[in-house]
């Protein structure tokens, strides 16, 4: 079987210094050397080709420089050879399962992996379009969480997606698996300042919700004043409580401290989700979903 | 600094006989064997000590055996000495960083462990609180993802947790570590067949819910049904649609393939966390937490 975009030879030299190069993506000095980044397994590569063929469309920038993938993996998925046919930008080469083992970071690479573009969104590119529901990553510490939260924000139909300095790199071969895709689906705004992140959200018109286990503000209080305003119905709404419906910045914090009081003062509100239970906090990336979708929620139907 | 419980020596030897039985437990033979699992870090110790003491005090069945800590982390946390102190069934040892790093599964354990009971909760027992949420877990693999999910469900307070054959041990080191101390919040039902489990739920009143990707039955249009209902709204509901403030009991399926044919043929709705994005799915713990919270707020305010 051959990749239509390149005749050449199968790769089999682990040692080869294109092999050495994939690999360094693993690492932060190598994805910030190249500027590049890797997406490993169909379901990511078959993203990232989807996006690279829309975006291609649009005369916009390449998502995917270059797909490595067996002869074993391209028989069972051979949508892949439709897709580089597609994208004459896409260099596509056959290698050996030896090979592909050594470029990617996980155990089971299941056969494919793509050298993909770390996009430069500006944050006043995704502002332009007015945003009505955005996503701040602040001091998020952990590879899963960032790309769980991240999969969430596009599962909740979010404009964007903000990650403040500190945060963990979502680019992060970790980070990149838990995104399942979604990387590929919305904008990410990455190395800005919070500061800077939240003076233009405000700018633009969005209310900044710091979501915080000890908030005043009760989530699902807000929630069901929403919903009482969409059907008709009655509910007692604290004075001064946000309103669900307007457009909306979103602050998730680290998963240990979750925001400190700096971030907690940039925020118009703080909100929490409320706890029923014995549990004294939920997971930044379960709540986090929790939040996005009650604004989802409140802003679809408004 | 002394353990009041325990006046012995602190134990030096990794290699004692003592150290690798606790280290075994970290092996699903070990806990069959001994009918134990290891709590590892402050957090997840104060929790069991607090479940401890709380059940003792009712005439219950233990929920500690032993404390291994070191003296450092008893100078930083003094309250597991009180603890100990009214907890004389539990026995308690001073260990050296290097017996504490041999006991535990985590690199960074935190100077302290605790060797706990697996507790043996029948359904029945569950059924006859008269639960009115309850989350059944079906096939989940991850420990990751069974720990979120129990932490969610306690958070969102949830009556119970049924973990039906098929899924991970969520006594493995991961899962315990991932429930950041639910586990002892509230009772967890294990190896039991999910027919069983099911026929008991339905016989005790509860609907069964599938959380189901391709579900028929929009979990935002019945949240917008219950709020309506509670606060006067108008909502049109489809016909059959669930009524999210009846007894529930939720399925969560695998992290990969969801719930199969078998397991949604068993549930009365299959409901769906709608996607307003591009992504194909939710992460299964984000997905329950989405579904169970639906629930809390139906039913808290019904």
């Amino acid at each position: 079987m051959n990749l239509p975009a390149d005749n050449e030879e199968t790769m089999t030299n682990v040692r080869a210094e294109k092999v050495r190069e994939v690999a360094r993506l693993a690492t932060r000095t190598g994805r910030a050397r190249s500027g590049e980044f890797l997406a490993e397994g169909p379901q990511a590569v078959r993203e990232a080709m989807k996006a690279h063929i829309a975006r291609e469309a649009e005369g916009k920038d390449a998502v995917v420089r270059s797909i490595f993938a067996t002869d074993d993996c391209l028989d069972r998925y051979p949508e892949f050879e439709e897709m580089v046919a597609k994208a004459p930008g896409v260099r596509a080469r056959l290698v050996s399962p030896e090979v592909l083992a050594a470029m990617a970071d996980t155990v089971t690479p299941q056969g494919i992996v793509a050298v993909c573009v770390i996009p430069e969104v500006k944050l006043e590119e995704v502002l332009a379009a007015k945003p009505r529901l955005v996503a701040v990553l602040c001091r998020v510490q952990d590879p899963g969480n960032a790309g769980t939260i991240l999969r969430a924000a596009d599962a909740a139909g979010a404009d964007a997606v903000v990650i403040t300095n500190g945060s963990v790199d979502i680019y992060n071969p970790k980070a990149v698996r838990s995104t399942v895709g979604s990387l590929f689906h919305l904008p990410i705004v990455s190395n800005v300042a919070l500061s800077e992140a939240i003076a233009a959200l405000k700018g633009q018109g969005s209310t900044i919700l710091a979501a915080d286990g000890y908030g005043t503000a009760d989530l699902d209080a807000l929630q069901d004043a929403s919903a009482a305003r969409r059907t008709g119905g009655k509910f007692e709404s604290a004075e001064g409580d946000p309103v669900l419906e307007e457009p909306t910045a979103w602050l998730f914090g680290n998963e240990g401290q979750g925001l400190n009081e700096d971030e907690l003062s940039r925020a118009d509100h703080r909100v929490a989700v409320p706890l029923y239970g014995i549990a004294e906090s939920l997971n930044v990336s379960t709540a986090a979903t929790v939040c996005m979708y009650a604004s989802a929620r409140a802003q679809r139907r408004g």
